[in-house]
């Protein structure tokens, strides 16, 4: 910019505009259905759990609530995090979980204290943008691990030579994938024989629609795996609350760039996040979200049978937020979107996921914001844009 | 560490844990008077305005208050900062307001968007240590501006070639000082000369006792000055709310670092602090923990005076939470520190806060923590530990 008085950082050049941001502008104007956000359902959020926990905290400990806290987080929430995790079959010591804004800023923690410029990072294909993003801008070198419909495949660890790997195995974001038990085993052990490490981020693994999803791949290898975990999908992610459970040897650094990040996340938040789940409220508040999702689901599979052309494929998820569709031979997700548009649905285009070439036929739809009826709606137009035109 | 499975990044080995911190430990001894923290007294906190707040939040938007929001942060809060900056004679755009997680949150992603490995940047002789730390991971060559009791020194500027200045004009923190009205100009157009920006830290502005400081930096140089503000110490830390207004060419990269870092800052934090202060309430607010910070501030001057022998010096600051003190010749503060804190009394060590070579005389005493008399005792065991040997 001529003139300009500012030099900014090199990184600066990496990164850009979130093409689901642009899209998620483009979709809302008046009259078009989205599929394109993954916003949960917000007739999910416990408002009145939350409401009662706000009140009690500002009741009974508000100077605490409202002064600056320790960086690692509130002790009774870490404890509890801990034998939650632990009960899931990852044993866990309080000592080791550290609280979060988000899981988006464990990502972005992880990225700091594990990636150098070039640092090969092994990631999914597709993968969750947000990774993407908070990797960026410390410059590593992304290697896609190819995969299937169970997660990316073993074989391709040895390749890769990769320092860590980021995986989701829980209904992944875009493609609503889970990845079976014995593939977290053979992941695992490939992983640990490529001397590759793995950030394994689960914000799904509660939302599950049929069964439980396998132990996590920090239970099958605690001393190789840090595990991020999140309440957006269980409780309200406007609270942004995450956490993530490192491996001894990490935590000191990690805490380190969580004071430099942004000190602590706010106390208020913590204490109001743990008086609602303390007594068991998730038990019964979580299957309440999967009977919703589950429901919504089954409207989105029964409208893509019903409306989308031959051709196009999809497998409906176990779990998680999203369907991951790939059009027939010849068509482009991006190029569909403006037609889409104007017809009144929105998707977000699959080439948005990959690290390295996308497949232009993949789009991603969330089930999760809509009601069953707008699903249907929603569904019904997309097939008609298909439909006309390749 | 031998057989470990982990590379962590080069960065790593710049991130050491905080002396304060490890400072703050050593205090939390029961009988110790700790002069060492920056915690703003608690007694400040407007519990019943923010109850209030919390309750209307709730109760009138509780599903956007838990959603997923807007990056930039919530449209009103960013207009009424807007509204008082520009009545603080920085006219400033809502547009160019970006709410963060805290102002030490603004430092981070500042040090993404301008900071590449040995980027010179200028800073103040001494700092804030928060700002060191959340530089360090980019990994910049940190310069030394020279100075006196009124800021840095304008000849400074042309020497040190700086990048960016980093510059808290308002009641420093370690040192309490202020640059005065000429200072200001002067630094700004050597600044602008040198082709240096700056970034402007301000959380102490409003927190003055004897007049208002002078406009800031950014209202006498907007295209070259960001700047960043805070809520930590007119409202309470613990909500972790801030922002930063930067000029517009920074704005779309300095969003997409807030976004890779935590998405965006709680709604509902940002709705409880809009409800607070929408309608004047810090005009009535932040006078009374001016009344009661002048009190502690002068309890500490006539402390010092008292009890510290001759040789000593500081200079009584004229807003924020610190003195800073230099100890006679042959002192050295960080090695006091042990029998200070066996005496019953604690501070921090200057050295924690120079970017280069400290002065070991230098020590940091906060008035805002503890009650005149307890201020009055601590500072008589701080005299009596001097006064016993250098």
């Amino acid at each position: 910019m001529s003139g300009s008085v500012w030099v900014q950082a090199r990184r600066s050049d990496r990164m850009n505009p979130s093409i689901i941001r642009e899209i998620l502008k483009l979709t809302e104007q008046p009259g078009v259905l989205s599929l394109a956000g993954g916003l949960p359902s917000p007739d999910s959020f416990p408002v009145e759990a939350m409401r009662a926990a706000s009140e009690r905290v500002l009741a009974d400990t508000p100077l605490e609530a409202l002064q600056y806290a320790a960086s690692e987080g509130f002790t009774p929430l870490r404890e509890w995090i801990a034998a939650r995790r632990t009960a899931a079959g990852h044993p866990v010591d309080a000592e080791d979980v550290l609280i979060t804004s988000g899981s988006q800023q464990g990502l972005d923690l992880v990225a700091q204290v594990l990636i150098d410029t070039g640092t090969r990072v092994g990631v999914e294909t597709p993968t969750y943008l947000g990774a993407l993003q908070a990797f960026a801008p410390f410059e590593p070198e992304l290697v896609s691990l190819d995969g299937d419909g169970d997660g990316p495949a073993p074989e391709a660890f040895a390749d890769a030579r990769a320092r860590f790997a980021y995986l989701l195995p829980n209904f992944q974001n875009p493609t609503g994938r889970e990845m079976p038990a014995d593939r977290r085993d053979a992941v695992v052990a490939a992983a640990a024989a490529a001397g590759t490490t793995i950030v394994e981020d689960d914000p799904y693994g509660e939302i599950w629609f049929d069964e439980a999803p396998p132990a996590s791949l920090a239970s099958r290898w605690p001393e190789g795996v840090l595990y991020l975990g999140s309440f957006s999908k269980v409780l309200a992610p406007g609270f942004r609350l995450g956490y993530l459970v490192a491996p001894h040897e990490l935590h000191p650094k990690l805490l380190q760039a969580k004071q430099a990040a942004d000190l602590h996340t706010p106390g208020f938040n913590q204490r109001v996040v743990y008086e609602v789940v303390k007594d068991g409220f998730l038990d019964e508040h979580v299957p309440t979200i999967r009977a919703r999702y589950r429901a919504q689901r089954d409207a989105m599979a029964a409208a893509l049978e019903r409306h989308l052309p031959a051709g196009t494929t999809w497998r409906a998820p176990h779990g998680g937020m999203f369907f991951w569709v790939r059009l027939p031979e010849g068509y482009d997700a991006m190029s569909l979107l403006p037609r889409a548009v104007a017809a009144g649905v929105a998707y977000v285009p699959g080439a948005a996921f990959y690290a390295g070439e996308p497949d232009p036929r993949t789009l991603r739809l969330s089930f999760v914001t809509l009601s069953e009826r707008d699903i249907e709606a929603g569904v019904d137009r997309l097939g008609r844009v298909v439909a006309d035109g390749g």
